[in-house]
């Protein structure tokens, strides 16, 4: 057997030991005689598969007790309609900073629900940079100030938690929860698909402010009614029980590395090994402004993009995947997640760097 | 390792033969150096997955080409609400037959979304039947007529299909889809969690007539939208693909002990050695009209349930596990979908003839 390199955006790379443990209790988890896949959601082996996973998921990012966690289903397109649709909460709109293709995604589904005011937009600047604080115009009667954390596909991230008073803040996570610390008591309510640094798509991660649930439109499935769902341990439909083992395995493995000031670590030393060299180059470039890059997604693009097909030929020789650009923004993308090891980073700018010793 | 012969409702036992396929690839896929887990959705590799997936079920069913096979989030408690926003097209009511505690759920959950006549109801019976086709009271102008061909909980499956004339049939089959052939032409909307005879929880089927898709109210999040995800091939968000994989591996196992047919006939042995001891016993009883019986869940009762706990212990000592009955209806309960063997039948029978020999 031989592991590629996986750039992937997500579902992207788990960490090797959480797979190897996983194929070793497929058949017989811990005795039980049963697969993780097959145990009644409602029986004890999965009931404290669950409660270890939310323990350790509280432990990592430090969730206040006044937090409720949820493990649900759909993703973070699924999210862009239920957000609105418990966050709301009788008033008529909500306030969302355009950062790029998933803030897009987000404002669009949310005016099925309210009305949108866009507080600030990266629009004019290709979406190549954060739009400072001081330019946000925002709402105070706002039900919610809505932020993506970090932009996938463009490769903007935001270093800084935005200070929006008495407004709750809203994060959509997905692709850089768990990549860092967080301080949770600033933000009214955090999403994220799992895909990216926790485990297999189909797992949607929401920690929410008590005080902000129990008011949801009426028109919100049970299954998506955040209240319901806390009132019942995120089981009021079944949940996606082996996605929620493969998150406590992956907990298990951050806390392993040292929590999230560990992860940072790695991912700051990933990402400089990275920037550095695309700074340094004359024929690949970043088009992300430096204070805004993104740790966890690197576009980058070559001086000739007749060269991309060949340049993405000679990465999957090196068995270097999934390096091609998002097709609304073109040019390539590594995506270094957690998961991702320095080893590989060092082996794309290796090929990198003879790329363009050959083609430069 | 000892396998165990699992007895629940859903999550549910899975063959082994899936699960030591999966175990053997969780590392590396065909050679892809990758988990199917680790995968880009939108990578040829897991493509050919999903493709493939889809082609077995087509198969196996027999799915018309011009119905939609769609794998979505949520399951049947998610579809309770993606119906009906589906499904009403412009009209303002859906008829809905309510035999049990599954039929009741859908139906609390469309009044969200439109006025719900109850066209027949098995609750005078206490649910012990099904309501027979000339005492349903149907409205021609109803947007489509709603069942649930397998009650989970009651133990009551429909061994005919509804005629509904021009308004579409809706079924949620999650509890006996594939356990036998499907004349699916008969249906508008076929639905299902796959957590009992398809895969994993997580993973919701949806075959739909592709006349009946593209007038969703517009409160419907995109996510759920079934012409959006039919316009996507599933991918308007990022699919449950760990989960899209094991259904394919499970589809293929259903192939390969012959198909739906097949699948019928160990399922009626199955079914009638459970049922004819249980008639044949004066301590245990079936609550169920013998013509409504349920092929995959089958309730009983002991004659006294002071006994319940320790029959329940005695199980659980023979690896015989999950048989408590649901809360809401007590007694025991054998769920017995295509993944459980004649040889876990046999046994439990086996331990009940013991249990009434000394208890009885």
């Amino acid at each position: 057997m031989s592991r590629v390199f996986n750039f992937s955006a997500g579902p992207a790379a788990l960490p090797e030991p959480v797979l190897r443990q996983a194929a070793e209790e497929m058949l017989d988890w811990h005795g039980s005689g049963m697969s993780v896949m097959e145990m009644s959601h409602r029986g004890k082996e999965f009931i404290a598969i669950h409660a270890e996973a939310e323990r350790l998921l509280r432990e990592l990012l430090g969730v206040p007790t006044n937090y409720k966690v949820l493990f649900l289903q759909g993703g973070a397109i699924g999210e862009n309609a239920i957000v609105p649709m418990n966050m709301l909460r009788g008033r008529t709109s909500a306030d969302y900073v355009d950062t790029g293709e998933w803030s897009k995604k987000s404002i669009k589904e949310a005016q099925k629900y309210g009305s949108v005011n866009v507080a600030a937009s990266g629009k004019a600047g290709g979406y190549t940079s954060i739009p400072p604080r001081e330019g946000w115009t925002l709402d105070p009667n706002a039900a919610y100030v809505h932020i993506c954390s970090n932009e996938t596909i463009g490769g903007v991230e935001y270093h800084w938690t935005p200070d929006t008073g008495d407004v709750p803040l809203v994060a959509d996570m997905s692709s850089n929860i768990l990549s860092k610390p967080v301080d949770v008591s600033q933000y009214g309510l955090i999403y994220g698909g799992a895909q990216k640094n926790i485990g297999p798509a189909g797992l949607t991660i929401v920690i929410v402010r008590d005080d902000l649930i129990g008011q949801a439109l009426p028109i919100t499935p049970s299954a998506f009614d955040y209240k319901q769902q806390a009132d019942n341990d995120s089981m009021l439909n079944t949940p996606p029980t082996y996605g929620i083992y493969i998150a406590g395995l992956v907990f298990n493995w951050i806390k392993a590395q040292g929590g999230l000031e560990a992860m940072a670590e790695h991912n700051r030393a990933k990402a400089a090994l990275l920037y550095d060299f695309l700074d340094a180059s004359s024929f690949f470039s970043s088009p992300v402004a430096i204070a805004d890059r993104s740790l966890m997604n690197v576009p980058f693009k070559l001086r000739d993009d007749a060269l991309d097909e060949t340049f993405l030929e000679g990465a999957q020789a090196r068995s270097l995947l999934q390096l091609k650009g998002h097709r609304s923004v073109g040019g390539m993308r590594a995506s270094i997640y957690n998961a991702m090891p320095v080893e590989g980073v060092k082996a794309l700018v290796a090929y990198m760097q003879e790329f363009e010793a050959t083609h430069g």
